[in-house]
């Protein structure tokens, strides 16, 4: 595997699910599908009672007579392994498949997803299911790709089961070998928590508080993370072992405790995502503060998604309310926004959208979550919107396997993920300055990548851009540390933030000045901090006379020698101290910012450095509008995006090709509410 | 049984703890209590200890002298079953009779009504106690009437014992027959959940959300409500085998999941309420948006007891602060608001008012749930408030038997109750019409009443209303159809809203255009249909230029032949469709309103209807005093209920006598602060 | 015991853990501690797997060379008993010594205080641990005091162990004798809750709502306080009889359920508090309504320990940011702040402050608990602030011992504290009461102390005070009553408010008018009373044409012969009826207020007293800084605290030498943001 599956045009699908369809509705449904554009249905994925009604009983027939049809009728197939929703059988004769609450109390058959990954006895029930429709449908020649399980650590993404527990401790013996070690990372000599015996050790239990062992904790994250992927990687093996060597494995959805690039590269060909930006509606939306943004900030997640498989697909796209009966509460996406949201995927790297989903489920939980098409199965305004996204993905050929382009970069890595769940004041910090800057990447038309740092990251990796903010990486590692001085020392620019460098792999404090490993790159000493109270105002910094918002926490910067002020507190009792010095390295340089960002400061720094708005030779939009770029060879695609319910005024510096009506264009160009255009530049 | 007792005059009554005070004082409580006009009193509904204070050692004689002394003075009881609270050795012994929560927490000995009513034992140890209880007093000359336990399904009206699941599967086997049949109706094939036997079935178990089945919640909410319906009708019957046949059985309170018109129906001759109007002014109440109607809210639950019970008694009416310690904050009544909603009972349908309690208990859970005289056993305020109101309740003679008079009826079914109470959108909808019709009916004067649709309603309980509003019945079955279709042919007027008859009796949604059934009757179609969003501004309609908020959730509503359009949207991109539309059928119409009532709505249609300020000619009034009319053959009494800590002036338009003191008055009458006036038209 | 350990000098300690370091840092960490000014430690109470890493193997002489270094350095020691922390191996072995929540769910190894008082498995290991440190350690001559466990009953106080429910019914037998004596205290009659058998009575457990029997909670309550101070004696008995007849021993905190001054009384020779003003300027502090007393109200915390010990000592005072990594979120000090909480210790009485903690943990739950240095292990801020105060401890060497002074008292006991907390009535006007007379005691520069009756407490120890407050003494006994009567009848004031003397030592109300035993005191009768409704405008009464607030509940008071009026409501349907009254009673009087104290109300009280501001004569002050005196002798010296971050200006009416800097001052004093000054008046 480990190669990346690039679809070979852009692709219109639509999750499809027969078993809750009468058979005769079958042969129309596909021929609708197909005269609307749509090429690809994703099914099977919560089969598994169809395939096995009870235990070792195997009726594996069921979808053979439907993708005898859509092979018929020239339908690709996306088939999923059904072990997202296992049987009421399994589950009550094996109550020990069962995850539950950190209490203990089991989840009990009737959702789904309640399953751990680390029962024997679960995975000896998936192998046998997953090699028995492997086998039955491997070779189909419907059937183009194969997705694993249904959202991985969707619903929950902790597990308590005692096969967990179990699956635990072998881990941790693996990772440490004796105990005498583990007690050293974990510092278990704090409270006497000291282990003498590997029984000891569980996933983390009720407490007068959940305040666990933080390094304990990190180590439960990181495993949780290993115990998905193992899962994930058991399936694609047995998949992999009968399918068709030309059809993709994939899964589906993108989910908390869990490495997804690591997932991707070790057992899929493509990753594709689930995206329903219309929560951002809902009623359970409360808290939006910044309009221009709601829908937007569905680009956060998209970029994410992209910096785990660049041509990413989408599996579920949204086409309707969303809603189950009991739970969130999504408006009817408005006329235009079906499109605007399936094209955002687009922009941001989707050759594939796959909508959610054909009809609208007439029982089940999700009787609200709607399809393209209602209950009464009539065309429908969201069907003519189907019809004229299909029609415009025609038109986006030139973008099929294009890069979407950015030259600043958000830099991650799973440990600092993991470590700032619990760590309350590292959650803080990294939360403000990652919004901050999406923010001011979307509001001043600066396209962001993120980057993460894995093991097998390079250099080349990191020199596609030409900036990385790492804000708050407490936990450093030389290796990692080593490949940013030589990111810098070759012309890159980095800039962390408050709280970086002073944590250890294990999450322990090291004994040394902050920022620690980092202190030769940014020059600087930390010698006082503090987290901003509520009963003072905001901090600031002053830089250049402008007013520059340091909230949440801020980090009193001493510079050593080579580091420039750039800016000083203007707040507080450190008013006058700098928070924010340059220091050059080797044909680069570092900027430490003692504080989380804020939305004016990210804009700061991007202007400071020159990459503030890199599409203005070409083309002004107002904030309301997003800017995107996809680009292969020497063909560039310019998409820009009206989130807004008015019209709204671009301008094109440069004469600029309609990809939609072929017409070209210079000036003002309206955009009509929710309106999409593609130029070709 | 199923007649419905009448009292034969207007009573006044009293509950009464005789074991929570030295027997010396038993004579004078009821020398007091005959001195104020109290006839009757309730005792002996948590009295199980003393009756068999260790297994199967029966003491049945402990209330005997306190009877022989009722009888002496003239005194009536009412006479309760102990089973809300078995005695400790009872649920220690068995704690399979313990109710419990979801995740499997049994609620032990200490408060009240912890059981579960499907434990073998626990019914077998009520059919003893009760059966006892029955034969020893059950002829005892002072006891005119039997209560079945205490409040059913208060405390908590969820059932998640062990028991509970035993039972529901037999209830299902009974239902369904098959698994086959269950699985169809429940629609298991959506996320693998088959049952492939029927010990894979239980009452709603702990999942990663609350998210269960919704017709396997809806089944489970009916089954709960046959549950206690069974409990009652055991204890019915045994009691009936064995008291007076002069005796009527109730039973008190009125709460959730159950079915208490079938119960009323089918074991009670007479259904009484506990009315508690001050939780209104309760520190625990914030959002009571309305100040004209904090206490009047209680005249919607009088007017859901009126429709099960045209002439019910108040068992419980406040008298005083009411709090437990630990919950519950109610204020002490202001002067005149203890007789204020005494009447109010009164004004909505009671024929016998009894006060909770005679004096405050000194110990225990309630000692700050006040009775009518505090723990010093002085006379006091509420004493005089207490012989006052007595003394009214003479003149009200002429009240006595007579029916609440109301044109316009809310249409409920349990079906939709329990449908709506899993499902986000249909309690959504159902709570803002529900609510938005009873305040116009209270701020316009417009008294209403409630219909059940249950299988035993006829054609006759629905002619009995000019307008019946059914806002959202989401679930219709043909036969309800059938039966508004002939009661709109026959000259009635159907108001139905959004969401209408768009599913089946399992709850599962209907393959067909909506609203579904009921679209022969309304003349439309719905395509489009949306949540209001929180992001944009509340939906509105334009009726006859007049601005209609049409809040919560919006049908778009195409006419088909035959539909007027009333009223079009004016916001939201329907702006300028229907919004409101009348259907003229037979000798009727009905009208279809593309959304949930808003108060001003629910007035435009009763206004456009006739049907709005139906006293007009006769009385004038602000909106801060009810009116209620009771009629009895030619006899017809007026109620004005001044809510207010002020005066407040109606407008005789024609001359009337006062029952109170006999004026006749005509024009401008002043009711002092919470002072009820009543008048013989 | 029973003696006052009184500290030889004004002492300054810290908080240390060898074992959280390398032991080559010791030597250089107590080398600095010295040269700042420490000459105390507190170590090793939290190492009980440093001793006895799996069972029964005792390894105890870790701190050994520890000591021998403080001995060798003239470093002091006080020494901790680690049970509050139980090793893995005991708690997975014996999980019977484990507390759980109310639903029994087990609070597992991994946080602290996870333990139950009353597992007898539990109580050997501790005598076994303890005997053996006892032995090992209990004469080194670097010793001076010991520490019984961590923080008794913090964490949680409440304990649902099957081990507690045993222990209940042993002490309910000895308490009560016979089950009748039991059932009829806590008036089991109601609601059938009548014991038969002991084995039928547990603590509280789960019910339908937390609305536990009140007199059940009440004795539970004062079981958990019980359990506590034996498992406290037990340590005491067993350490005295091994450790250095010099050493003293203590306890450190002050958490809930536990009778502290009887704790004390019987097992400690000296009390010890851990102070933290800075939770006020955290980011869980959302409701400080009154910027002037955040941190100040740690003072209402001092004088509480104070009342337990007039000379106490700082356990642990803050000296950084404090936080769990899970919890808790506090700024870093400001500079100053340290210094400044450290004075409020002293000017309230400690003799002794020891700051928490010497150097932040690197790993574990508490790496964001700041010690003065950081994880650099550099000089810094703090450790300058620590020197500036070790430096001035020493010349405030005229307050060791010295007497806070005050004539107002706060009265208190535990039977009404544990009644108020499942009570909610009670609950509300004592927090609001005791909350206002703290601010106007903070505000107006009135001292104030707090007095808890105890079955030991003298008229002596009454006739201190001037004035004693005691708001809201539902619980009364004649043993009490008689106490107040002689304190009053000799010349005291007497200030009793709302809802006081009801209820008798069971909690249950007493059948008579209010208040009760109180009545002869008062010369007042209670008719009517009421809670304060949300709907209502607040109440309050006018006394000598002055609003006064009377928040909450109000009593309506009925003067009885030889009572004056002196102030009524203002409000309501009662007002113009009496709100305060004053009965002279033999030299003294007595005040009824028919409420809950307001700020405005504790204020005019005390200034119709005579008592309010009496320093006036000495010095005027802003309200913003808080004025003590300590007095010993004929020595007085008064501090005056600013806790703003502003300079604040006092007046000193006479010459005043500063005890810092030994200047004779008068007139404008100017005190910096944060600043002390002590005067020797």
């Amino acid at each position: 595997m480990n190669t990346e599956y690039l679809f070979p045009a852009m692709t219109v699908g639509v999750c499809y699910y027969p078993e809750h369809w009468d058979k005769s509705l079958w042969e129309e449904d596909l021929r609708r599908m197909l005269d609307s554009g749509i090429t690809v249905v994703r099914i099977a994925e919560f089969a598994w009672s169809l395939f096995e009604r009870t235990e070792g009983v195997f009726t594996l027939d069921y979808f053979d007579p439907f993708l005898d049809l859509c092979e018929k009728m020239g339908m690709k197939v996306i088939f999923g392994t059904p072990t997202a929703t296992p049987p009421a059988w399994l589950t009550e004769k094996y109550p020990e498949t069962l995850n539950c609450d950190i209490t203990g109390v089991k989840y009990r058959h009737g959702m789904r997803r309640h399953y751990n990954y680390n029962s024997p006895v679960y995975w000896e029930k998936c192998e046998i299911i997953i090699g028995k429709i492997a086998r039955h449908y491997g070779n189909h020649p419907a059937i183009i790709g194969w997705q694993i399980d249904n959202e991985l650590n969707c619903e929950t993404d902790e597990f308590y089961s005692e096969a967990d527990s179990a699956a635990f401790r072998m881990w941790l013996k693996e990772r440490y070998g004796t105990l005498d070690k583990l007690n050293d990372a974990w510092g278990t000599v704090f409270w006497s928590q000291t282990y003498t015996d590997w029984a000891q050790i569980f996933v983390p239990r009720p407490a007068p508080h959940a305040a666990y062992n933080p390094h304990l904790h990190l180590d439960y994250l990181r495993f949780v993370s290993r115990s998905c992927l193992d899962f994930c990687a058991m399936q694609a093996k047995i998949l992999r072992a009968h399918i068709s060597p030309d059809a993709f494995i994939t899964t589906n959805g993108m989910f908390g405790h869990m490495d997804n690039h690591a997932m991707t590269r070790n057992s899929l060909d493509l990753y594709t995502y689930d995206s329903y930006p219309n929560f951002a509606f809902g009623l359970d939306v409360k808290d939006i503060e910044h309009n221009l943004l709601r829908d937007r900030w569905s680009g956060m997640k998209l970029t994410e998604v992209r910096s785990i498989c660049p041509h990413f697909g989408i599996m579920e796209q949204q086409s309707g309310a969303g809603s189950w009966t009991s739970r969130m509460d999504n408006p009817m996406p408005r006329p235009g926004q079906m499109t605007l949201w399936a094209l955002q995927s687009v922009a941001h790297g989707a050759d594939f959208v796959s909508f959610f989903r054909w009809r609208t489920c007439t029982f089940g939980t999700e009787i609200y979550w709607h399809g393209i098409l209602g209950y009464d199965n009539r065309d429908n305004r969201r069907m003519g919107e189907l019809r004229d996204f299909a029609a415009k993905m025609k038109k986006l050929a030139p973008v099929c396997g294009a890069d979407y382009a950015a030259d600043v970069a958000l830099v991650r890595d799973y440990d600092n993920i993991y470590d700032s769940e619990l760590d309350n004041w590292h959650r803080r910090v990294t939360r403000q300055s990652e919004d901050a800057l999406f923010e001011a990447s979307q509001l001043h038309h600066t396209p962001m990548d993120m980057l993460y740092l894995q093991p097998y990251t390079s250099l080349e990796d990191l020199k596609k851009y030409k900036a990385l903010f790492m804000p708050h990486a407490s936990i450093m590692t030389g290796e990692k540390a080593g490949l940013l001085e030589s990111y810098v020392r070759q012309g890159g620019v980095l800039i962390v933030g408050c709280r970086s460098g002073y944590k250890d792999e294990h999450g322990r404090c090291v004994m040394e000045p902050q920022p620690g490993l980092l202190k030769k790159l940014t020059a600087t000493d930390v010698m006082e901090y503090t987290l901003a109270s509520p009963a003072e105002e905001e901090p600031y910094a002053i830089w250049n006379g402008r007013r520059m918002p340091m909230p949440v926490f801020n980090d009193v910067l001493t510079p050593l020698k080579g580091a420039q002020v750039l800016a000083r507190f203007g707040s507080s009792y450190y008013a006058g101290e700098p928070a924010l010095t340059e220091h050059h390295v080797g044909e680069g340089r570092v900027l430490h910012l003692g504080g989380a960002l804020s939305r004016e400061a990210a804009a700061m720094i991007l202007e400071h450095l020159g990459l503030l708005e890199p599409f203005a030779p070409v083309v002004s939009a107002p904030q309301e509008v997003e800017l995107a770029l996809r680009e292969k060879d020497a063909e560039k695609v310019l998409f820009a995006l009206n989130y807004q319910n008015k019209a709204m005024t671009i301008t094109l510096h440069q004469a600029a090709q309609s990809l939609f009506d072929g017409r070209t264009m210079q000036g003002d160009v309206v955009l009509a509410p929710y309106e999409v255009q593609v130029f070709r530049l």
